[in-house]
């Protein structure tokens, strides 16, 4: 039987892709040599610094974000590296494992998954390793598994304070272009992004941002590499040009969403998803439920992950929503597994959508046999309200 | 300023084009003399019987509905012709003067707006014409500007009960695929119907479905016509071409909406237009605000038509929503111009959709001032999670 | 069996919609009463004026090409009027025919469909008509059934010599924005026109261009008309909008398809056309075939119809290309059926899509058993490539 | 200046998407842990098994081929692993030096470009190998930089002539679905394919197709890996799942060309692409220019390389045909650069398209002023024109 209507996708991430950026990509493959492409490459290479916030080169890898993870390792570190990393959640476990299967060491700090990261242990872990032993301290920025963000301007802080010569990696795969972030002024050295979450595309491309200081280490890196390899990718994308063949269509649909974020505002995109957070938040604490992420300044505008009642299983309540409704959830990961659901409400999303999403969070809470309190949607609903507009949607209301 | 996510377009129509829809008719154009077209062709005749209910033949026309309702006058009727017709809203009004200009007599029975047709009138005014000067009843399903749906088995049976032989011609334009409607079974003559409804196509064709009545009235009619002519498009459609060039990529979507609908299930489609219509009036009701049509059993599955507090504008209102929320609203027509806003719930639509569209109303509400209570999306809400899913659904919420 | 590549859609019209037409019409329905919608309005009525190239208003119908004959008719005339038309073919013939079903008294000069219209014959006529009944002289631009075109510039003196009042209504099409015409220079009344040709789109729009002198008609014209109405057309237009549902996604279209033709000049697609032309006929000409019209200052730009050795059937021979070569063909129509057949060279087109379009014509007249001599293509190829490219592409070949 | 008509993609690719495929992309991103999505996935995982003609696992990346080279090598081998290649162009040498920066020791035996591998090098080499410290032989099926296709069932039985176990790894990037290829029937241990070319889909997705004995070697292999790893791959697979993010639109598309590809039936698809490549060698030998492959038996289906007659520049021809055509032309590569270029016939392609192709390599070799005789075109139409058809439509041709 059909599903009739639009399918919610509020999973945090892949995200809705606007049709703006699907018929983008719903044109002809051109050839990858040709002067247009080499205009297009550079329209994006250069575009993807203001995304980043970057003046160094960015590097777009024609594949899924897991490779950029990689791809960050292998250019800058040698077999056998310590690199610092901090357990955050199930992503940043997963770049762990990626790290130990690459040769590397990685050393990895305890979380409770249920805050991000805090500065004063990687503070601490710095000041002990005067030998320098540590190669690169590796966090990522917006935990997709459990709707905490890391500050990054203080894990900065804190190598400073260390003073400790250690590159500074940051995931920002589920942050990118939702979440405030600042390669520069924040001293990151390699930055991972991909591109089916804040940047509004379906999966198949990801980023390196890169400092000078990653550029040097990447020039005594010993780790064996070839599809990954920057120096290669450097040298070709100065005309716009890939050393091999990129992933063409989906480079169409990048170059229009740069723009679709610049005419929105990159400003107003974060604080979009702030409000949307804090909506969503407003909801479940209505529901008398469990905003999983603990810390307050660490909440997330990209998801929000919710802590199922005791005795409930959260896979069975996403399902009932998904047959009942046509919305799919975020599950629960590895240690939450089942105890945990996850409202993505990032990439290009707006307040009725919202409405719509927490409005099947609830009809399936009462479908499902959860407990909880009606009013979560109308918790949501007064705040969204008394947020709404900005400017000249303000002056019309008063008028 | 872009605005993020997806408009909301809740006017009654044009409606949601789904995405299969838009994508089957984003193809080449083929040549419309070519063997494959003949194949398309007897396919979207054929398959618009089943959504007409109909075994005689439907004609489709590369127009906008208000050439079917133009269609249905001029193929069967004669200059100077009397024909009843009757004040259901704005649609009905000028549909009269449609038929005014042509050349004909319409009787306009008058009806306040706030309710469908009240059969005993046109039982009435045929026992009265002994004469049978009347040649045509025409009468608006749905109408549109009001939200009220007049009962068409009941104005069968009125007809009847007079004993005229009055033709039966019935505006389907916004309750077709949308609304229970059953061509041979209540013996209408010619139906109009539209592509940008209920299809949930774009605008631009539009249809005539025909009684073997309507086809003998035809041979006699002597208004002029050649654009909307039945007998050299019934020619042509035997073998499913067409007289001139028809709206090929149109025909395409139409072959997947009349597949859609199916899959779906007609009757399913109608009950979830039904259950729409009462959440939405379950929110007015609770905003403390008056839903226009009075009449229970005119209550509409497409569409709900709101009146304003009195001294409050529907217009501003609905600006301040479209400005805040990104959503379209449809305005009050005429006599009811900015007295009612109208929220269409009818074409590609779900549970989030209109719990969406409900949060953006009373939000709206809200901020334009409009006095009201707090609430309505809640109980739309507890309507719908109470009446959600079926079948298979509410056993995966059993288990 | 899949057909592989793309199909060869060589009618002359509907023509090859290019992929950003299909991907602009690919988009949401939007509310055609919001502001939004009124700015679309105005951008493709404004811009259909300068490929009239009038002053005049322009008036777009959600209908295709047929309509917008009739409407020409209905708006300026009145019941038994009388109407000179030329029989320049089988399109001609045919809106011969729908002027007398709406009641209009056509007179129809003779041709012998192998020649445009002959100016004299106009004046002649219009000489003898002292008393002024003749109201409107209805001629065709660009017969699509024989590939031949009338110089409307001629005919327009032919009128002025005999200083007969006339309207001069004038179909355009299959030459607009293919062949030159000029509304206002040419003194044209009201142009007919559509949108699968020239313009590119897929059918579904059609076209009155109107001089104040048509206007002026339209206050005194008599015949019954509703959907055709000028009058209401203009009153909404004004602020973009329209009486009643456009066909939205054609107009997203058309606005893409006015900016395409002004990106490559309007003239250079006139000059584009007439050179394919050219190309066509002399590959005709080598093929030892006879190109249908006979007088070269005729010749049209847009196809070009070929006349059949004797006793061999054109719809075999283009059955046979078909599914051969999976490219479409024009058929002969009534007078001509099965004697010739027509290649159309219109639309989005180059010069390496003509070669494949003659290469598959010169194959399929070899597999048919069609008698012929080889090389018209190759006498084509000798055109195209001693006159391709214009000024940098020319400069680059001589560097 | 727009330059009108479709732009001729005949690089030997990317290659032209059909718009079936560009459609099938065209839809929502779905979630990728969802149940529908888990049938999609054993939908092409299953279907690749089809395209390569094998029974063992397809492993699909969501990256573009270079990587799909990568992986083969990382899965299998070990640091310092001999391998055994074979200088068939520039593309067999992209490869080597891939394995010497992952740390391999490739042996490279010496080619001229000209012919594919000689097979009796491949068992010479072996032979001498007692010690079987090559553990790999890895080749080119088609040199995509020359247009030699290389024999793989000889280059098989030339191993099992040895007596060699290395594993024998072969590159279809530009072969699969173009030209007949059989992993399980030849034997091979990890065949490479990229989605760009035969399977018509943009870039962004590559494969590797697994022999038992190539599992089996995964699990001693000792280079670090991660991203590419089979393992972790070949678990998700088994529900139709993935360990980390798909390309899930480039699914869509993969999907729906594998439907495409058995539509039209995998060896009419190679036949297709066989005949294509006589018709354009023969247009090159009436230009009188060289056909850069000097073997017959190592023709290429997919391409054809040019060689240009001394003291003219390839990349000059080119530009003039892209400037003055808008056809890509592929460009001579490392060794090569400048003395050929390459005309792509393979993907979604037909006579007609053909055709055109030639017809603009005809006339610009005239533009740039290139000696060559005329009348290539012609001959490759006398060949096509003569092979044209099969069943059905030589039955109606024959009528």
């Amino acid at each position: 039987m059909r599903t009739p209507g639009r399918h919610f996708l509020q999973i945090p991430g892949p995200t809705n892709v606007p049709d703006r950026i699907l018929r983008a990509m719903d044109m002809p493959t051109m050839d990858h040599r040709s002067p247009a492409f080499g205009a297009l490459g550079r329209r994006v290479l250069d575009g993807m610094k203001t995304i980043f916030k970057c003046s160094g080169p960015v590097i777009i890898y024609p594949a899924s974000g897991t490779g950029a993870w990689e791809a960050a390792l292998v250019n800058t570190l040698s077999p056998g590296d310590a690199v610092l990393m901090y357990e955050t959640g199930h992503f940043a476990s997963l770049w762990r494992g990626l790290a130990s299967r690459l040769g590397l060491e990685p050393e990895f700090l305890q979380g409770d998954w249920r805050s991000g990261l805090h500065p004063e242990a990687i503070e601490d872990r710095l000041r002990e390793d005067r030998a320098h032993r540590i190669k690169a301290v590796c966090v990522v920025h917006n935990e997709t598994s459990t709707g905490c963000a890391t500050r990054i301007d203080a894990v900065r802080k804190a190598m400073d304070a260390a003073g400790h010569p250690a590159l500074l990696m940051v995931d920002t795969i589920s942050s990118l272009a939702s979440i405030d972030f600042r390669q520069d002024e924040w001293g990151v050295d390699v930055t991972v992004g991909g591109s089916q979450k804040g940047l509004m595309l379906p999966p198949g491309l990801s980023f390196n941002a890169l400092s000078d200081k990653a550029l040097a280490a990447s020039r005594s890196s010993k780790l064996p590499k070839s599809f990954w390899s920057w120096d290669e990718m450097l040298t070709a994308n100065e005309t716009g040009f890939f050393p091999y063949t990129p992933a063409t269509n989906l480079l169409y649909g990048l170059a229009e969403a740069i723009d679709m974020l610049h005419e929105e505002g990159i400003d107003n995109v974060f604080q979009r998803h702030a409000r949307h957070g804090e909506a969503t938040r407003r909801a479940v604490e209505a529901w008398g439920l469990e905003v999983f992420c603990r810390e307050p300044r660490h909440y997330s505008g990209s998801l929000t992950a919710v802590l199922m009642p005791e005795g409930h299983s959260a896979d069975r309540f996403r399902r009932v929503v998904a047959e009942t409704f046509d919305m799919s959830l975020g599950n629960g990961l590895s240690k939450v597994a089942d105890r945990v659901f996850r409202i993505g409400h990032l990439g290009d999303f707006n307040d009725l959508m919202l409405a719509g999403t927490l409005a099947g969070v609830e009809m399936g809470l009462q479908l499902a046999g959860v407990p909880h309190e009606r009013g979560g949607v109308q918790a949501a609903l007064d705040f969204l309200g008394s947020t709404a507009g900005r400017g000249e949607t303000r002056r019309a209301a008063a008028e």
